[in-house]
């Protein structure tokens, strides 16, 4: 009682359940962990059935559990899967934060909308992730992660064989051989799911550092026969490839792919369109019966040419899948780690009982995409100072 | 074309696609094998479409591609995944020969059916199956194996969670608890495939030689805390269970079943009823967000109390997966390998280009369920001698 009498900051979360998002931004552990940090919680009914949280274990840990209105009225901070509608933000008042991918790089308008609303706004694909301090707050990981693994699963479910070698009395069933085109942190989940599951794993991305990455996973880095190296100094892939270049490059996928009975492709661009790693010529190369895993698939297009979200089957027997929610398929643990992220960050700006922002520290500076309140002078000169 | 000259004896395969069935009885590489034997085959056109077998493929490979009737009008004998409905019965020619699961342990009628067209039937649930010289045809074996496989993805892509230990910068995710009721064949499949994902595995036989097979695979045997070995000599538990004692075994399986996430049950039995292995109270007491795959959901029930085929979330949020069709969810392998089984038995079966039983041997004993022809008195003694 003398801990949720000295809360003076109250975190609402609603009910962002769809079609598409079993997640929830809140998850009963976290509530604990919040009321640690004097910060109490209110959840709006229902928001984490889907992932398997009912309103009683959310009770249990201590939680409000209440409609919108009062989630909306009774909040300090609003922590979102992905954002606030904009029926959402015409709802809450000034002063309130809403912590969420904003979609700040790509979208203006609706960082102007809550400017406009008199709202702080805290982007968390901002996130200055190779700051040591962030690295629990980093959402995009720990949601990429997920995804990447689930890619992999959902690959292995639509293939028509095994993903391990099989020596049976009936004869041996010959490994499947799998490529990841992306090798960020999706695409790396993804290869070790692939290995785990016994398929023999290549991957390719355009950065020539993940090479190493790759091939630490037990996995063979793509060669696609190019040299790209003449007429530049050291730092091999250093330099940006022309036009000319890049499409030899598009062809020699294309090429290689032929050889897969697996494609995964993990080039995902929060709010762009994703580049083309596949092309309709490559999808047609394959073999009946290869599953394509595309989770860059966007209503934009995605990362495989004549993807669109959901699974179609090609005129050549090739398995397209367009899965850019796969994250969102293993709810019950995307939501525990996205959870955690948004929590840390909400900690991060809780000072002295109140919520607060000081643009002289990375972090802050960083995330506020909405209602920066200018840092004070000295504060400033301090930071400097430190550095 | 010599090779085909000499080809005396033909082999049909008929479409045997369906909502629940993507299988076919052959292979194009099959038809290869069967051609060195001095077999020819004939498919009905788009049989392995499913499997992602074309007409081409199979033209390619040497066999004739041909509407249904012509393939029953042409075939010496005809093999099946499943087996011939009434309808073909009905319009098979006497001495035509048919291979298949014909169910003659449990459907006498069929059988009758079978004897009355004047056909020879070959029960392939009756193979001989400790026999080596009956490896190659174990289609129960080879689908029972594909069916366990399948089993661990499909809860892998049903679990709401990871199924292996996960350690990231917002916490570590515990690895997932499985637990495997029924560890033959299908069953110690979806042990290893589990323990390939990360899985925390335990498994249950009421054949007690299964604990070394669980043991030997890196799973753990579930221990009842139940002792019947009073009143009984060595040999453990050799001795058949009294209805105390089952009842007494059933409920220790449910209350051990209330601390997994993941149940996969495997005791199928073609034809009968399946055996309960667990009981509404064991669902009942799992958690939300478990998963569990009946392998042996039937009309007539499964190994789960409550389980239909299909899949169907309880009240207390347990996804429970009728699934008797897993093997045809992964049709080209499964294809493959029950082809060769089929292949091979029909080659059994070919003594001097023509098809021929010998009683006197035990294969041919065992699978020949219609249109026996009593072997020659001479042969029958020299079978005696060489005993």
């Amino acid at each position: 009682m003398a801990q949720n009498q000295e809360a003076t900051v109250v975190f609402g979360v609603l009910n962002e359940t769809s079609a598409t998002e079993s997640r929830v931004a809140l998850t009963p552990d976290i509530v604990t962990r919040l009321k640690r940090s004097g910060i109490s919680s209110i959840i709006e009914s229902g928001a984490g059935i889907a992932a398997e949280y009912t309103d009683e274990d959310y009770e249990k840990a201590g939680a409000k559990v209440a409609g919108r209105n009062e989630v909306l009225a009774e909040a300090d901070a609003l922590g979102f899967v992905d954002r606030p509608s904009s029926e959402i933000v015409a709802s809450l008042k000034a002063g309130q934060w809403v912590i969420g991918m904003l979609g700040s790089f790509t979208d203006a308008d609706y960082i102007a909308a809550l400017e406009q609303a008199g709202l702080v706004g805290i982007g968390i694909e901002k996130l200055p992730r190779k700051l040591s301090s962030a690295q629990s707050m980093d959402e995009m990981t720990s949601q990429n992660s997920v995804m990447g693994y689930k890619a992999a699963i959902a690959a292995a479910d639509a293939y028509g064989s095994f993903l391990p070698m099989m020596t049976t009395a009936a004869g041996t069933i010959r490994p499947a051989k799998a490529l990841v085109l992306g090798a960020g942190i999706a695409g790396l989940q993804a290869i070790g799911t692939l290995r785990r599951l016994g398929a023999v794993v290549t991957a390719y991305d355009v950065r020539p550092a993940s090479k190493g990455e790759v091939e630490s996973l037990g996995a063979k880095f793509l060669d696609l026969g190019l040299d790209f190296s003449a007429g530049q100094g050291e730092g091999g892939y250093a330099r940006a490839l022309t036009a000319e270049e890049q499409a030899a490059q598009q062809a020699a996928v294309d090429e290689k792919a032929a050889g897969f009975d697996i494609i995964i492709t993990t080039a995902k661009v929060p709010g762009r369109k994703p580049p083309v790693l596949l092309t309709a010529a490559g999808v047609k190369g394959l073999h009946r019966g290869a599953v394509v895993v595309d989770c860059a698939a966007s209503d934009l297009g995605g990362n495989v040419e004549g993807s669109v979200i959901g699974e179609q089957v090609t005129e050549g027997g090739v398995k397209l899948i367009g899965a850019p929610y796969l994250a969102s398929g293993v709810a019950t643990t995307a939501s525990n780690l996205l959870a955690r992220n948004v929590a840390d960050i909400l900690v991060h700006f809780v000072r002295d009982g109140k919520l607060s922002q000081d643009l002289s520290e990375e972090l802050d500076d960083a995330l506020v995409v909405a209602g920066r309140v200018a840092t004070q002078p000295d504060a400033a000169e301090s930071n400097q100072a430190g550095n």
